[in-house]
């Protein structure tokens, strides 16, 4: 039956071919920008509708601005196995994020159209628009749509220029008022399965090609501030001092002994503000983030805990004032076990050089939303040093050939399972 | 001799309804903001030279822009004791902050006047134009004037919007080439002496109204760029990351515990930025700056030595670059022996409750200039807080009386040792 599937190597070709396509509608020259609803989006829907139709799909563009496409499986209106991720970007990023996955899902379907396969289930590819939160304050509102999750009030969410989702959401052709029949009926999706770039260096130090993801992490956030006393640098003795940002480099440090403490977990401080952040100034304050991640909830918690506490005794002991505000807070999304099996077979089908190594996703994904209306996988593929939301991110052809190839057999071992 | 002189209580009241008169001259309404060679600033000279001349002094505005008045001894050409501070301000700056002291000049003058008194030495004050180096990479450009010491490159000086300073001063009505011969002879100058707000909380801590500064502190400052490798926060694992923030909080600590072991330093990091500086990324590089200050060069010598030393380990043991890049060296500048003395005697002259409390300063002043062509000596007075450089700017009427007090009574200790 797979006798007549294309090679890792041709597969690879093909989905970097299909790459410079679909890589060149960008909303800022010189760059690969294609924010959600933006015209170079249009485009690159445009660009998907028309690939996924020669790929064997009918295909159009639904109502919040996904692409959708499908090819019915043994008889119409089975349950589909759908493969996507999305084709929106960062400002300025990188060429494989999102574009691989949708590329992916469209080449799988072509070869198995190829290859004459019939599936005992429909098989769908989906292009999502809204992933990286770049443009307007959502949360994955492509995925949520077919979900049946989506926030109305997304809606009325503005850019950064003040335009309404709402407004954009019509100027790209698509239809606020048909967004809520996007829904997919529970039971109609056998399975969610992305491909993505791995987004970290662990299947590059491990010299892995590929890897299955065990569950999408969970994830807290909040802002820190920290109140002292600002003063001349000169002037102020040491132990006079108030130093909101040695107090706030003193969490910052207890917040990286909490992360590497617990098993899996990351914890980051990306923002950090002082208050006037002159020279000659004493910091009276410092603003700072802080984002913890780990595969279970309950070392997110734990993580949590220990930074008010840690924190609490810094700030008491220094004199300074401390206010946490969390903002964000997602638990972590298991992928379905028996999808996560079908990948393995589809690894050890691919080739015997590669092994099956599951890891955890720090990063937020589609398929976090996927998972709520049917069971989810996603293949993560090695990229260069761990790279990404950059126009360094790159990836070797082999290697995303040897990924399509994988999802090619773990469709077909899907097949076999019926 | 000095019981026609007006008390600290009337001196407090006449200084404070001065300052009001002096601060009226603003670049910004509603702040007080009085940049070199601005409009205000050449009002406030205007209204400065008016003061001077109702004290009994000949005035005029000199080339370079600060303010002289001369009132000659018992023959004419003495040599002077010259009280100065400076009337530029940084933006939305505090009232007392140099003002005080070009106040405190001409009251005392105005006072010696009034009581009929002769001195043995000419009696000069001065109102500085250059001091806080806000709008022109200068260094106490008016008071180096005086003191032989000005750099001629300070002409060609651009400012934010690339104004020259010689065109500045050409339309603020001084002369450029005039500058050199504002040089005192070697000689002509018997002392300086100023009196400033402290800057900082101690006199405050310690319950006293004055103190005499015993040497301006040395200080060293330097840029410290800390490059690590920007990733992923959620996907970079905690023992493969390469955090320039957390690199860098813990330089921030080790600066901290350097200054805080050595004797009456202080050490500041008040710049601190990471990049990117976004919540989801762990900082690849953060810039951030030093600034160390102790009474003794030795001292601060000896805190960039163990910088270099603490910053290398850390930087060596996190696998990140450190780059320290010095960018200003100045050394201590000791007050004046005998003028210390003469400022303890006119404490102990002004009250009984009073006394002669030194300390370092640790910010810069003009009298870092005046010393390199004079004995100089400078009064602490007590501010509210130790805060300045900000509208919370504050002190006491009495306190401003008192140390005007001192300083008239300086003078006539002065003069009684001829």
């Amino acid at each position: 039956m797979t006798a007549s599937l294309p090679s890792a190597a041709v597969l690879g070709a093909r989905a970097f071919a299909a790459l410079d396509g679909l890589n060149r509608f960008t909303d800022e020259p010189g760059k690969l920008t294609r924010l959600y609803l933006s015209p170079a989006h249009r485009q690159a829907a445009e660009w998907t509708k028309g690939a996924m139709e020669v790929a064997g799909l009918a295909a159009f563009i639904d109502a919040a601005g996904s692409v959708q496409g499908r090819r019915e499986g043994a008889t119409p209106g089975l349950p589909a196995v759908l493969i996507g991720s999305h084709i929106d970007t960062v400002k300025d990023g990188g060429r494989f994020d999102g574009n691989l996955g949708v590329v992916a899902g469209i080449l799988t379907a072509q070869a198995l159209r190829d290859a004459g396969i019939t599936l005992p289930f429909a098989l769908e590819v989906v292009a999502f628009g809204d992933e990286e939160t770049v443009r307007f304050p959502t949360s994955l509102s492509t995925s949520s749509a077919l979900a049946g999750h989506y926030d109305q009030a997304w809606l009325d969410a503005r850019d950064g220029d003040g335009t309404v989702l709402r407004d954009a959401l019509v100027a790209f052709g698509g239809d606020p008022t048909g967004v809520p029949a996007l829904a997919r009926k529970p039971g109609s999706l056998k399975a969610y399965l992305e491909v993505h770039i791995e987004q970290g260096p662990l299947l590059e130090a491990e010299n892995e090609a590929v890897g299955i993801v065990s569950t999408i992490s969970a994830q807290s956030r909040a802002r820190v501030r920290v109140t002292g006393e600002a003063g001349h640098a000169g002037t102020v003795p040491m132990k006079l001092r108030k130093d909101a940002l040695t107090a706030s480099a003193e969490m910052a440090l207890a917040m990286e002994a909490i992360a590497s403490a617990h098993d899996q977990a990351v914890g980051t401080v990306g923002v950090f503000r002082p208050d006037p952040g002159a020279t000659n100034v004493v910091p009276g304050a410092v603003d700072f983030t802080i984002d913890f991640r780990a595969p279970l909830g309950e070392t997110v918690a734990s993580m949590d805990r220990a930074v008010h506490e840690r924190f609490g005794e810094i700030a008491a002991r220094r004199g300074v004032e401390l206010t946490i505000t969390p903002y964000s807070r997602e638990d972590a999304t298991p992928m379905a076990a028996h999808l996560q099996d079908a990948l393995a077979t589809g690894i050890a089908r691919a080739g015997s050089n590669l092994s099956a190594r599951r890891l955890p996703s720090g990063a937020g994904h589609d398929a976090m939303a996927m998972a709520r209306i049917c069971p989810s996988a996603m293949l993560f593929v090695r990229c260069e040093k761990g790279i990404s939301h950059s126009p360094l991110e790159n990836m070797t052809e082999l290697d995303a050939g040897i990924a399509i190839r994988v999802l090619l057999e773990t469709v077909l071992e899907l097949a076999r399972q019926g």
